[in-house]
């Protein structure tokens, strides 16, 4: 089946690559990092804010929207574009990965997945057809195929085992589509097993699909795992086809990613981290809560753009933090995604003057990534959030 | 001492009011309704937002901002103004009903109130001296003097002598004030006690001050007292000075407290009840969050022009509170403090048409407040968020 109002044209090829991809609701620039709004709402911001940030793809969730509020009422709307008011360009993941992540208890099968909800327990079945069905009703421009997504962990066996399973479930996922106006991507699998990768990969290949995701990183592993596993797989898909690698967001891994021929990246990290506190700059992020922004005057970073940093102090934000304002996650939010679309900016036009590789040494080495025990503190302290009856801050 | 930059011009006088409150930052409509940012910031909005919105005169607190950022880190920034970010006129409150409201412990003598800090137990001291200082440290537009507010049920002692209390401290406001571009007003209390409010409100005018609060209202009172108590004391209030009913904020009380003769009223209830899912009409409270809005394609009001109704169905808006997304808080403030805005300038209208009985009259026959229960149980909600660790939702 083919597929209307969607093409991808690579501006410039090369290690990184710089491209257009063309979808019914919008042409987006690529490389591009995708804003994550599971819930049919980037978390703080309107529809307008990302467009004025200069996002015009973003996330959406099929699980957590087949859960709540259902296919049913998204439906009724004519898809989560009017549902939320958002005329941009969508991608709705399968829900392969939360209902590994999320679920409290899932069961596997050939036919499918049976899962409990997070939000009240009750149990519900997936399948790819399923899983396709409710993507139509969401109506987004990209649509994901059902994935099985084991842990970093797990043996062998087990990510052979779904490699396979995600293979049989991209081709019944392919034959389950009935519109024409969304683009189906298949999400390779196979661990950090290199050879795995590359079976996933040609398998998926062989069956011909308007683009690939690379799932299951991310997740655990090391920085360098990623990096090597995503270039094993980059290596051998097409050319000419959109690559994603899935839930990577972080500025450094994102520039690792391009330079490994990375197209498409989505996270929530930039969004998640900000109401935390923990703002980018290029030289590393900052928790604007520290006490050492007590007072300050200047804006959060004085390179930065951004409505936040343009319009208030790092003294002011760093209060309304401290105060746990909510205007504060508002701001922050505001901030790393303003961050975020500029490096994509940046990373775009270097490799159309041809200098990637510099840009990429150049921000690396003023980059300091998070260390891993703020990083962990961090990850803990959003897992205590979302369980908690508060406002959805995960 | 007399103040710079502050008068107040009645446009059409009779028993309600239209008038024009001059500040330094801000000619000011009256009736005017001020929406409170106690913290330096109106829950979830940019100052940008609030002028959008058309006000021109906000609410932020002497106890909250003393406690936190405190007074030294406000004044490095020249005041509150600088601080957050907001060229409009302010108003501070004293922190005279915060003490009493929100302190864990306090000690009252005629020269000041020892208290303890709601965030982290600290002891502190407020004078009248000291509330003036801080004030002056902030730089608000409107100063209030320091009140002693007891509970309305105390006894016709501890309230005739908080009266005797607040007169003198409002003496020694006065004359401790060192800038001459603020403009000080005292408090009327008294109770319930229609001859106390009497004898507090003729020692207040007899000093001179360029406005005159009502406060001690409003706290658990019926309606009808609030109203009659009231109107006692405006009747002898001069004419030619502005008028404030502090704590007060519900659409039905503030057209009663217009026809009673009020200029200005503060409250904090239409945010904070927006922020729990209840969003104005002109026929009374909605609960967003019951079911029968799940799907709604129109909008929250289908009269109301504010942004979240202009922009998004009732469906979404629904469908955020269900998933207690923080956009969800942000747009229902949008959409109340739209109304709230609204209804002053149908009101100022009116009175200038010389029809305000019929406007009143008609408002209160469409609009239908909300019942007692629903008025606790939200009111519990809100008492159980604000003594959580989660983001302050009070």
């Amino acid at each position: 089946m083919e597929t209307a109002g969607f093409s991808f044209e690579l501006a410039l090829s090369g290690a990184a690559r710089a491209g257009v991809l063309n979808t019914p609701h919008a042409a987006v620039e690529t490389p591009c990092f995708m804003p994550v709004g599971s819930q049919a709402t980037v978390k703080t911001l309107t529809p307008d804010e990302l467009k004025d940030l200069g996002y015009n793809l973003i996330l959406a969730n099929n699980y957590h929207l087949y859960l709540r509020p259902g296919t049913q009422v998204v439906g009724s709307y004519g898809g989560i574009h009017k549902f939320m008011g958002w005329n941009g360009a969508l991608l709705t993941d399968s829900g392969g990965y939360q209902v590994f992540s999320l679920s409290p208890l899932r069961k596997m099968s050939d036919d499918g997945v049976t899962f409990r909800s997070h939000i009240d327990g009750s149990e519900h079945f997936f399948s790819p057809e399923l899983a396709i069905k409710y993507q139509e009703v969401f109506g987004a421009d990209i649509i994901m195929a059902l994935d099985e997504c084991p842990p970093v962990e797990a043996s062998r066996e087990v990510i052979e085992a779904a490699v396979e399973r995600t293979q049989a479930w991209a081709l019944r996922c392919k034959s389950a589509r009935t519109r024409t106006d969304q683009s189906l991507f298949p999400i390779v699998q196979g661990g950090l097993h290199a050879d795995l990768r590359r079976r996933s990969a040609e398998g998926l290949i062989e069956a011909d699909f308007p683009g690939y995701a690379i799932g299951g990183l991310a997740i655990g592993e090391s920085k360098e795992q990623t990096a090597e596993i995503t270039a094993a797989t980059t290596e051998i898909l097409p050319i000419d086809k959109p690559r994603y690698l899935m839930g990577v967001g972080s500025p450094e891994d994102i520039v690792r990613g391009v330079a490994a021929g990375i197209d498409m990246f989505d996270s929530a990290l930039p969004t998640r981290v900000a109401r935390n506190g923990a703002l980018f700059t290029r030289y590393g992020r900052i928790d604007i809560a520290n006490a050492r922004y007590e007072g300050d005057k200047g804006p959060i970073d004085n390179e930065c753009g951004c409505y936040a940093c343009q319009n208030f102090s790092a003294g002011y934000v760093h209060h309304l933090f401290r105060a746990k304002e909510l205007l504060a996650y508002r701001l922050a939010t505001l901030h790393n995604l303003y961050f975020m679309r500029r490096l994509m900016t940046d990373i775009r036009q270097s490799i159309l003057d041809e200098r990637y590789d510099d840009f990429a040494r150049s921000f690396l080495s003023d980059y300091k990534p998070t260390d891993e025990s703020v990083r962990l503190s961090q990850k803990r302290q959003w897992l205590k959030d979302r369980n908690s009856s508060s406002p959805s801050m995960d």
